[in-house]
């Protein structure tokens, strides 16, 4: 290997220069800064852990997505965590084990063997915050508000919007409809890639009622108009269906009235993280922008593998997505001072109070000064002043 | 498995649960806000590279210490950081690549096979700063000192100690000695161990003259008796050793005049990073504590293999170590304060801003006041108030 490409980084795997990571600093602390403020509890998991606690029935996608290691001290298989959310319901269930509602945030980098979606990184720096222990459409609504405070507070231009969805909906059907393993995988991925002519033809062998139904879902995506057509089309064959619709509903009208200009669509056939969701999941994005730029919803349950099921909810964000859509800030902000090599307690002293007041002062190191400086500490009479270069 | 041990975590990788993290996570800052006024510049490198780049002549111990994995995209062998310095030697060399001094710093979760010293962490979250392209014992200086201002600022109580040392001197010693590989490799293996019956053994079949040499380094360790004792044994033996000598005299009385009161000790043979740093090394360590709380050392040369050598110089340490060390700090603050179930406008503007303020507000869901709130917020009269609980 020469040295022309011992740099390059593997594809999906980013370096953060100086302006963009004082970017990606600052809107980490504002962010961790606003879920403490709600309450929400920072906890740090491991980069690593057991895969028997780190893929714990989440479904095969993030089993796909996770990097394996053999521990050296135990033999066992390890996984690199491509999602902090199942450490931090193990966190929840065994080694804080409340009794109550607990909330707990995180911020930390992940690692995907291969990007989640077309021009994904493989390795977000995910930050999100989860609610357990509550298992009312309050405990929902309170991360999805959290979640909209968190892309205001990151300074996102008002014009995302947010999408609604309910997996509740989609288990219904599914119980209706009786279709064997085989039928069922093959509908889901017709379903999620919203290609109605591979479903037709997948439901060749389905009874017409339920390939009707399934079908249906198609269509249920888009503004408020589908809550009723979704009601219509479940009243009678799938009825079981109606309970995640009204609740899509009650928190819509919520949000509504907390946001009135903030722009809700609903998906019904939404099913991102289908294996993983048990109820309301929910989504921000940005026109233009293909992926998600916030997402998350209901997990009850997952803690059960540790002993301790427990009601879930919460979201995520990649702080690295995040700050790449933001309007460009003046990260530099003002220039440095320049701190001559000298000795004197006095000069030193000076520039220790500069620094604690958030200036930079840079060293001359031999007497040329940084080209970041735009200031000079020197002796001015007895005293060491800034002055101008 | 039972959900029993599904939720142990392998040894030496830990998590790290709120009242902690909250103090992590004030450190990181303090520590990040620090060494940006003294000009260092934060860089997020990712937690993987090729080995190829990560690996890059650092020695064998990095080496043994790196988990290796697969990239399923280019199916190349990649690396998980286990030190996070040659990253930010690539950055500087590569992605950088300025004229003159640059100055950067990090913060980051790295993993290692196993533990470096006994009860060390597998998963150090390593912070430090790093100072390329000026060769001077200016630059050394600069660096000692914002080591030092490190462990003042992160609250460290007065009582550590500083340790110097340069490989200048064993390199010169081995200069004269003239042993073949397979004598080098074990009488490295007893001074990092300072056996001296097993170096005697060793030098059976070594001239007497350079036994004397060798053997006497391992005397070198302790207060300033040891520079002229080291003269005395270099200066017709070895010396090449002589200017190593100088310059740790020259920065040993640098830093004094600088931190009288700070005990200073040199160790000649220090071996730490031998196949990794090019001149003067040195550490901080707390009585009672074996392993050092925060080292470094000049490292020149390191982006050779991306195409343009650099002096360095810089340290690391780990704050999860740093954290462990400090005086319990009272991370919990005042309590929270309890926001009713309503959707009043006011109440939640009201709610915000106390937010904005620092204050930890914390929804009721359904009527409950959570564990953390000693306050609520009721309705008086017309207006919204705090109110002890």
């Amino acid at each position: 290997m020469t040295s022309v490409d011992r740099w390059q980084l593997p594809d999906g795997i980013e370096e953060v220069l100086p302006a963009q990571a004082a970017n990606v600093e600052q809107l980490r602390r504002r962010l961790l800064d606003l879920f403490r403020s709600w309450g929400y509890e920072l906890v740090i998991p491991p980069l690593v852990e057991f895969t028997d606690s780190l893929l714990i029935g989440l479904g095969q996608d993030l089993d796909l997505l996770t990097f394996r290691l053999t521990d050296q001290l135990s033999g066992r298989p390890m996984g690199v965590r491509a999602d902090i959310t199942p450490q931090v319901a193990r966190i929840d269930a065994h080694s804080l084990a409340p009794d109550g509602v607990s909330r707990l945030c995180y911020a930390g980098s992940t690692l995907h063997t291969r990007p989640k979606s077309l021009m994904a990184s493989r390795s977000p720096i995910q930050l999100g915050a989860e609610l357990y222990g509550e298992d009312s459409l309050a405990a929902d609504l309170e991360v999805i508000r959290l979640m909209l405070a968190t892309l205001d507070r990151a300074g996102l231009p008002a014009g995302y919007t947010l999408d609604l969805g309910h997996v509740g909906i989609y288990e219904a059907v599914l119980d209706v409809a009786e279709l064997n393993d085989e039928q069922e995988a093959r509908i889901f991925d017709c379903l999620q890639r919203k290609s109605v002519p591979d479903l037709i033809q997948t439901l060749d062998d389905v009874p017409e009622d339920v390939a009707m139904l399934i079908i249906g879902l198609v269509d249920l995506h888009g503004d408020d108009s589908v809550l009723p057509a979704a009601r219509e089309l479940f009243a009678d064959r799938a009825p079981q269906a109606l309970a995640a619709v009204d609740a899509l509903q009650e928190v819509a009208t919520e949000i509504r009235r907390l946001r009135p200009d903030l722009p809700v669509y609903f998906d019904l056939a939404e099913l991102r993280g289908y294996h993983y969701h048990t109820g309301i999941v929910f989504a921000a994005y940005v026109p233009g922008h293909g992926q998600a730029l916030a997402n998350g919803g209901r997990y009850n349950g997952v803690g059960e593998v540790f002993g301790r099921a427990r009601p879930a909810t919460g979201f995520a964000t990649d702080l690295k997505a995040l700050v790449s859509l933001l309007p460009g800030e003046t990260a530099t902000g003002k220039g440095a001072i320049s701190l001559p090599d000298s000795a004197a307690p006095e000069l030193l002293a000076l520039a220790e109070a500069l620094r604690e007041k958030g200036e930079v002062v840079i060293n001359t190191l031999g007497g040329e000064h940084h080209a970041r400086c735009d200031r000079e500490l020197v002796l001015s009479g007895a005293d060491w002043v800034v002055k101008s270069l």
